[in-house]
């Protein structure tokens, strides 16, 4: 890649939240071209039609897509259903790069994928091939990969919160306690009851409570950065009344002596020269409005009250860093570019 | 009391949500008659002005509270700063009974006062008299008393959900994390850049994380619950961006062999016969919406991913079983009214 | 009807939003029965499953209408949709009262009904039957009336505004423009991607532009008042992102030399007695947040910049007095209770 | 300029919300160095103390406009209140480019500041000297301009959508009444009850009705528009619960026998070229969704319901193309730059 070429790129799924937002991004990444965007249930209509506020844009028409043509493409990101992807990505040429946003490529172990989502795996060779791409902790293999798994939003913050501290043996990692609050696009363009503004505007509610299906990536990465160990976590994500953002709290036992500076002061050096990871000094607290529409996470680590515990926070634009903005960074990896390329807008506040 | 008798009420600091709110539940009771507003910044002005909403009623005009006629009042709702209020409720006729919304005789330890509230406690002897309000666990007590002390909006909720497990011995009361979310109201009507709807719409965000002064009040009851060993909480509340609610989920690790239905058949006996707490059957989860504007309080029990823990999670609205509400189930107490005399309003959903 | 006495209650098309806040608000109705609730989607179901904030209250499981025993029913409250309503209520047995919310009976020029509803009047003797139930407006004839047509949301508060004046013949009536404003659950618990939090949240947008469906109905009663004359109102709605609440603001030419102050003086005076409607001083400004879950409407007269025009005004909850609330209204006068009977509720504030 | 150097920028009133929107917006603009940034009241503060969202910029410490140091900038941008901004803009050094963001500038006419604005214009000389800066309206006096007046946030919508159609005649100018709504950062970083969260979280309301600061400067364009004849509109602001966003519905009586489609080719016509402005096809809406964040406008254009009248509909960010974009834009202009540069971002939705 020089400066100046454009990769030629594919966006499938490109009517649900996250598709939009990659294309959001897209359109002022100096380096990247819009070449097919697919949208099954709405082929054939103009993308503005769909998603009235990229009106401005010249965008290819949606397509089925059996019908994409995917010869002289270098990237493609896949924005489809779990289950779907495994099939569609098997079809794809060898040559294309491929970022995927969906469940299908996270989990390592074929028995917890099909426990979790239903239904035993269809592409364990690409499965094997993956690599999970969360950026900040897995650089060099998303830079040699040809299929990344992106995270979900949840694991996202969670395990930038975690992993390090897990990793330097400063917490217990049998005893992780995560309590996560989103913005309703986590879950989607769904038209369903449960997201209609009347029943989510003014109001709160914990939603598949110690059962969401982020709990066995979260413990897949976690488990690796204890060592192997398999652990478990305890997680419950909380519906905001909200666009966008997500925050989780995370409440951790403290092991061999470790104090929260101590973590605070690992994660720092961690995350020292990330461009989008920001550890806050003592006594300020991440919030989502510092990061919405960015691909910045900020986080905090507080000492608790209970002696011998601590409370790491992060906050990230769960459509951004906990998805397309991810995305993005792990394709400019892919391909040579700068991490960052197109990916500096700052946070729109208020 | 007869049913057609009216309780002459003052509500001290009326121009506060609290006050307001109290001010909108009364209106609508069958005994209550309120005689005298006060709200030192707003003297004179009518009630109407502060809060147009409540413009359809017949009020007495706003005054100081040292210009208040407290003869033939019967009860008097203090909804004022702490500090000030042990001053004022020092003052007062020795026949009035009160209900005090403020911070100011909820711990029964002055010295702990004194560290949470930063000076001496000006009132030992009324501290000693007062009772704890959180009515469904105190009740015979709040009956007898003269001056209740109405507990904190986050106590009510994480009381409600704790007490009645701690007490019986099925979780470790040396491990209880408390994540709690709230709405604005809250933290009153206090003009303060952080409050501004800018700065709170469209984001969350945790404050006063492991340092809120909710905590030792927790502490204060949690430990009596457990047989009086001092115990230390984990409580970090955040901020949503909506007016009223309060949800808190509680992190638990069991004891001695529990488990989670354990703990929602404690919950569901203990409040089977009473009007204002609801336990959700297994798998359903409690939501702010639910209570909306009433005194209710659900509660929702789930058994953990970890092994051993379990989660406990609570609904209220802030402003009434938090605050104004529950002030009224205790005078209603007080003055041998039927306990839900005026609150039966019903959730305001959506 | 004594004071004791309970009316026997039905509830037709109870799983709407509308529905639902019927059932709030006759729960606190000393008058009032719930015996039939119907939801054809849900039949079988208790209600608190499909509206959970109901859940501490004591109500019948919901039926199909065709299973509902209308035997010893008094009043039946209608909320299905217009054109089914028709049959319905032409199957119900003569002597119930019906308290009807749908469009169905609200025109009185059968050809109109037909251009904007898109098929032909199945009751065109129910439809004459049928009076008009702006109550304040309307009150010796809902008074006799057997079957009361509930005006819609936005018509209520426009014609709240501008009847009287329109009456007295302060004001043009060929050049009304009335703005409005309005919460999601004007639209019901429609489940669409339009109504999606991700969609409403954050923004606002006009729909309807000119072509509402309440424009005829507005439009016949303002001719009315206007001594029969055919009038044509402008009347653009717009979606808020709050779940409660309406506004319209009508922009008037005034006629003959009246002044904005005569208007508010007709207003006040044509409103001095009304428990429901207050007209405000010169200088403030109605709110919906004054309103929330009430039965008031408030009104505020404005002179316009441009000399000869004004500004009224009118702010309403859509789900109260826009229907459920004024339903209400309807049917204690319909039955011969207090016309304020369990409707006292203060607004909800904040 | 070449299109690699940077202009040299100072920020005056960089703690307000339009201050933090340049800042935003300049940090990804190629060509722009910010050297300076004042905020008198938080001078010797870093800006991610005022704004945490900016934290991962490399920014000037905040220092009071006295302090700073002017030589060597290019361009000031200045968000300070009116009044003050005219003494300051006096004391700069000649050469230096200024965008001006506050009303001191705006006004023609001397006699009308001083009745809006409470005070006489103390800086004539630079009231004549400087230019309208509504872009799209005023583009070659902008380019030769050295001091821009920035239009206010709800002129710059109403006459994008007005200025076209009344200058070809389309529309009576006596006869224009513009219902505009917004959100709260139209008022600034104020910290005053009534921009609380709990007082416009869930409501709307109306402000300033007929009255507003920003109705003269809307006379003024459009009576220049209509060839120099004085006008008087009818504007009301409303206040909505969201952060960003604006939108004006403007109701208009044609003239000349003209159509609302006459209208919409005007304007589709007239901005086939603009890069920020889009006029919808017929039957679409603009919402102010499909613009947040970003230097969009967009026009809808309806036939209304009364013959002879049509409506314009406008959507803008209030803080985007209302003030910091089309300040930015037009320092583009001012500088020879290419008049999109470092605007490019596209609409943040959801």
């Amino acid at each position: 890649m020089t400066a100046q070429s454009k990769l030629k790129i594919g966006v499938l799924g490109a009517s649900g939240y996250t598709g939009a937002d990659l294309v959001r991004l897209l359109a002022t990444h100096p380096n990247a071209e819009i070449r097919v965007l697919t949208a099954n249930q709405h082929a054939g209509k103009p993308m503005r039609e769909v998603y009235p506020h990229l009106g401005a844009l010249d965008l290819p028409d949606l397509v089925k897509w059996e019908d994409a043509d995917w010869s002289g493409l270098d990237v493609a990101f896949c924005g489809l259903p779990h289950g779907t992807t495994q099939e569609i990505v098997a079809a794809m040429p060898d040559g294309l790069k491929v970022v995927d946003l969906s469940a299908d490529f996270r989990l390592r172990d074929p028995e917890v994928y099909a426990e979790w989502y239903g239904h035993p795996h269809q592409a364990l060779q690409l499965q094997e091939e993956a690599v999970y791409g969360l950026t900040e902790l897995n650089r060099p293999a998303v830079q040699a990969a040809r299929l990344v798994a992106c995270p979900g939003c949840y694991p996202t913050a969670a395990l930038l919160a975690l992993v390090p501290v897990v990793g330097a043996g400063l917490v217990e990692s049998e005893d992780v306690v995560i309590d996560a609050k989103s913005g309703v696009t986590g879950a989607g363009r769904k038209v369903t009851q449960q997201l209609l503004f009347a029943e989510v505007g003014e109001g709160i509610h914990p939603y598949g409570v110690a059962k969401h299906r982020h709990a066995p990536e979260m413990e897949q990465e976690i488990g690796l950065a204890a060592g192997g160990r398999p652990v478990r976590v305890s997680f419950t994500p909380h519906l905001m009344p909200m666009n966008r953002g997500e925050l989780v709290t995370c409440y951790l036992r403290l092991a061999g002596g470790a104090t929260a500076d101590d973590l605070r002061a690992t994660l720092a050096e961690r995350y020292a020269d990330e461009p989008f990871v920001r550890v806050l000094p003592a006594g300020e607290s991440p919030a989502t409005r510092n990061v919405r529409g960015s691909n910045y996470a900020v986080v905090g680590v507080f000492e608790d009250r209970i002696p011998g515990r601590a409370i790491v926070i992060c906050a990230i634009d769960n459509l951004v860093k906990g998805s397309s903005g991810q995305a993005i960074q792990n394709m400019n990896l892919m391909t040579g570019l700068a991490e960052t390329t197109g990916l500096e807008q700052q946070p729109l506040f208020p």
